[in-house]
């Protein structure tokens, strides 16, 4: 049916027409996601933050007997901050794992239903309409919207450049002078800052900051009567054993504990994002009483709240069981995927944390960089691209790694293709225009690529208008039937065709090359040493 | 520690402050809950709609091994609308239930933590900030909130009157006539409207509209380009056989199928409001889509959706264990429940339905009416005034059955007791006064009491400030020691204190009877027997 605006309301329609990269992202995906066998030519999601390197490890858990329990409470009405039993677990799971030198008290900690609920509700209570809060670029942009849709409230970027700073300076670093302009630049603009956001592990830059840093944020906001957001969702995501993450809540004492308020949740550590049970540690009682009374919009099911409650109180299964083999899974997703930015020479941020890489593809434009977001989607591989995160330079993607291993192998290789087939249109350009490529001095890590132009073929298909990828898709999107013959047979016919069609000019563009989740995933390795070889 | 206004902004502020009596009642019978044996004078609540009649038949249910279930998808992100498994079993579950002529579709089915939610962003998406939406009142007070904190959008109110009113009218007649008065009073004070609320079965009359009443309602809505915003959460609630709910998703052809959005949910049909788990029908896409934008921040744990999709696929233990009995227990409840108000002399409204009675405690002013709120709380009983349902006429309270049988028992007998001494002065204070009681002609059902006007003690203390309930009621209250004496024994001790006491002033004030539910239940009968003697 047409849209017909008259039955919404203006922030309604407004409200219904918010689309940014990572909801289309989703979206695209959720229609066609790939399936090893019932949908071998969907799509492999590499833009959502989910950790999917563990289900094995939950499922064992989480079909234990003492999840399956019933009681008349659990199917009441509850305070709406989450049920007592459950605030005491996190308090305990939190003071024991953010290493507190003082028992954390469940009295402090509001549990809601994720942390794009807790967000809304901190924007709510702790800001007027049109107000601001401070946040570094890039930053998980979906934080936009949780302020926004709601409660009204923007966020004020403070920039951090690709290009590292000075002698000590890392790439998109952070420090105290940055967030001091910002802060000056949007009190120049008349706006009332109420906050600034810090997230660490970062997202998607995976940075770790030191206590020292954070604690010299923090004094930034009590110099500057701010509220300190803390995202601390990625705590336990660490997964080099070298390196120590500091929470917040590891601190002695605080600068300002009254305006520090420090989130985790229960998606990203635990990977289980479907649960949506994010938790708020504050001291401070006017946040917690006005958050109360936000609560009944975001209330989680006593079940579930039991369920939480027994994994977080079920320590030896975290630090034991589940800990260390997803640290290890994690490596060796993180070790694969930079492997490959390795061998096709795109520079990335080296971190030992989260469930991403920060890579650079270096554009341009941002026209470009959505471009190339474009696509890869249209060879079923979708990414979130830096304009998503409000990064500042153009050409950043946000890569997620932890996938089943063949999910990463073909999302991967139809990246490093793609990747490769620009670069070589680009070289063989560059000798005949000799334009203006300047050099790369990002001081990224691994890899020092410079940056491209587009062919002016590739520039076409650029500036035409959005595509309906889905449908699109469809038509370009050829699959290379693997499944109908046998190993061997299928990487015959792939050599054959291969022989034939790599050099017409757009074949990889319409033809990605897919194999099933049920093959040997070797083929994969052979048929790109194939496709190399075959290109040369 | 002492509030410190600085913290949050005004908006935080008044969030925090939002504290009406429904919610205070909640506060105060969450820290003092009554239980049998570890909190024997604790307080009953005959005040927050639950059903507490069915958990032995849920417990059997939701303990069943298909409800331990995992799967990937289950711990991932998800559709915010809900997993697609779900919806498909909401659109089903209400084809069944609400006889709709032709199946209904999971595309038009939005799933979210609850009503309070969906109200929330309702309201976010027809409305702007400030405009409002009609209701009828009484109404269910929480609605005022779900409506504003976030959304900012306020009710209109349309006052139902408890005089009936002509030869076919009943109390609280809901008219066309009154809707579009409510209307136009709306307009003139130059308000925009949006929609209009109505509750079938009512919430707190427990009024069942017929499909005619119903059609004219949503054609007035029509006429007037008003979304109807239709809440039938006690749909399955009716334990009279002989009575049939009429759905509006019966109706063939619905007046304004896009602007007629339906809610349900689980917290009253299936006495689980602890599970958060609301349901909106609407064919109107813009709402669907804009609902689904707003969807991250009423996410429900994928497990309690699988669970949820479990319950209302099994058809067989709805339709023949969980509904007949649940059913007939309400039966037995509400017909104690109003026996009980027949023998004080206190008229109802008697309707098949929901799990309270709407019952008439006649009051001259709204103080008085939240004096006897607060007498009750005093005594340990925590019921709803009609003032928290926005009630035109003071002193209607809203009294919850559906609770186990000694708490019923408990609770009316405080409450019985009570309202027999307020008579009791008054009639005395009337042969002295011989003030002006005027006849009561509210054509409600089953008695013909009269209002009463209160002695100047009793005024007295309604004059006083609104005081600390907690800590009076621990000083007031004192615990009639069933327990640690034979019933006969404490009968024995009863009779003896009510012989010597009954008569000063506020000996029931001061010392409301209570026993522990590890007693005989019949000693309350007794003792109530006794306490009327007594006092004769």
């Amino acid at each position: 049916m047409a849209t017909d605006p008259v039955y919404l309301s203006n922030r309604g329609n407004s409200i219904r027409q918010n689309q940014g990269i990572l909801q289309e992202s989703y979206a695209q995906y959720a229609m066609d996601k790939h399936h090893g066998t019932e949908n071998p030519d969907g799509i492999i999601n590499m833009a959502t933050s989910e950790n999917k390197l563990c289900y094995d490890l939950l499922h064992k858990r989480l079909t234990k007997p003492d999840m399956l329990y019933i009681s008349p409470s659990l199917l009441q009405y509850s305070d709406w901050r989450a049920h007592t039993f459950l605030r005491e677990e996190v308090a305990k799971f939190l003071t024991h794992y953010c290493r507190s030198p003082k028992p954390l008290k469940a009295d402090n900690v509001v549990v809601m239903n994720g942390c794009s609920s807790l967000f809304s509700c901190i924007a709510a209570v702790i800001c007027d309409p049109k107000d601001v809060i401070l946040i570094p670029t890039p930053f998980y942009g979906i934080i936009t919207e949780d302020l926004h849709l709601y409660s009204d409230v923007k966020l004020f970027h403070v920039p951090l450049d690709c290009e590292a700073d000075g002698k000590d300076g890392r790439p998109f670093h952070l420090t105290v002078g940055k967030l001091e302009e910002g802060l000056k630049r949007a009190k120049q603009q008349g706006l009332t800052i109420r906050a600034v956001i810090l997230m660490n592990p970062h997202n998607p830059l995976a940075e770790i900051y030191t206590p020292e840093e954070m604690i010299a944020f923090l004094e930034f906001a009590k110099r500057n009567e701010l509220h300190s957001i803390v995202d601390e969702v990625y705590m336990l995501t660490v997964f080099d054993e070298h390196v120590v993450f500091h929470s917040v809540l590891s601190v002695d004492s605080l600068p300002d504990a009254q305006r520090t308020h420090v989130m985790w949740g229960m998606s990203k550590d635990f990977a289980m994002a479907g649960t949506r049970l994010g938790t708020l540690y504050t001291e401070n009682n006017d946040l917690l009483e006005a958050m109360a009374q936000l609560g009944s919009f975001h209330g989680i099911s006593g079940t579930t709240q039991h369920q939480v409650a027994q994994l977080l109180k079920d320590r030896e299964w975290i630090s034991e069981d589940f800990l260390p083999e997803n640290r290890c899974k994690l490596k060796a997703a993180h070790s694969y995927l930079t492997g490959e930015l390795q061998s096709i020479g795109v520079p990335y941020l080296d971190r030992p944390a989260s469930l991403y890489v920060w890579a650079d593809f270096r554009e341009s434009t941002f026209e470009e960089e959505l471009s190339l977001w474009r696509r890869f989607l249209r060879h079923k591989v979708v990414l979130s691209c830096g304009q998503a995160f409000f990064c500042s330079t153009p050409g950043w993607f946000r890569i997620v790694f932890s996938d089943q291993h063949l999910h990463l192998q073909l999302g991967q290789s139809v990246v490093s293709v793609l990747y490769d087939l620009l670069k070589t249109n680009e070289e063989s350009d560059k000798s005949v225009e000799e334009d203006s490529a300047e050099s790369d001095n990002a001081a990224v890590v691994n890899s020092t690529s410079s940056p491209h132009s587009k062919s002016s073929d590739q520039q076409k298909e650029k500036d035409s208008p959005v595509p309906d990828t889905g449908s699109l898709a469809t038509k370009e999107f050829v699959l290379q039937d693997c499944q109908a013959s046998k190993p061997t047979d299928s990487l015959d016919s792939l050599i054959g065709t291969l022989r034939h069609q790599i050099h017409a000019s757009d074949w990889l563009e319409k033809n990605t090359p897919e194999l099933s989740a049920g093959e040997d995933p070797e083929i994969l390795d052979v048929f790109k040493a194939l496709l190399q070889s075959a290109r040369k």
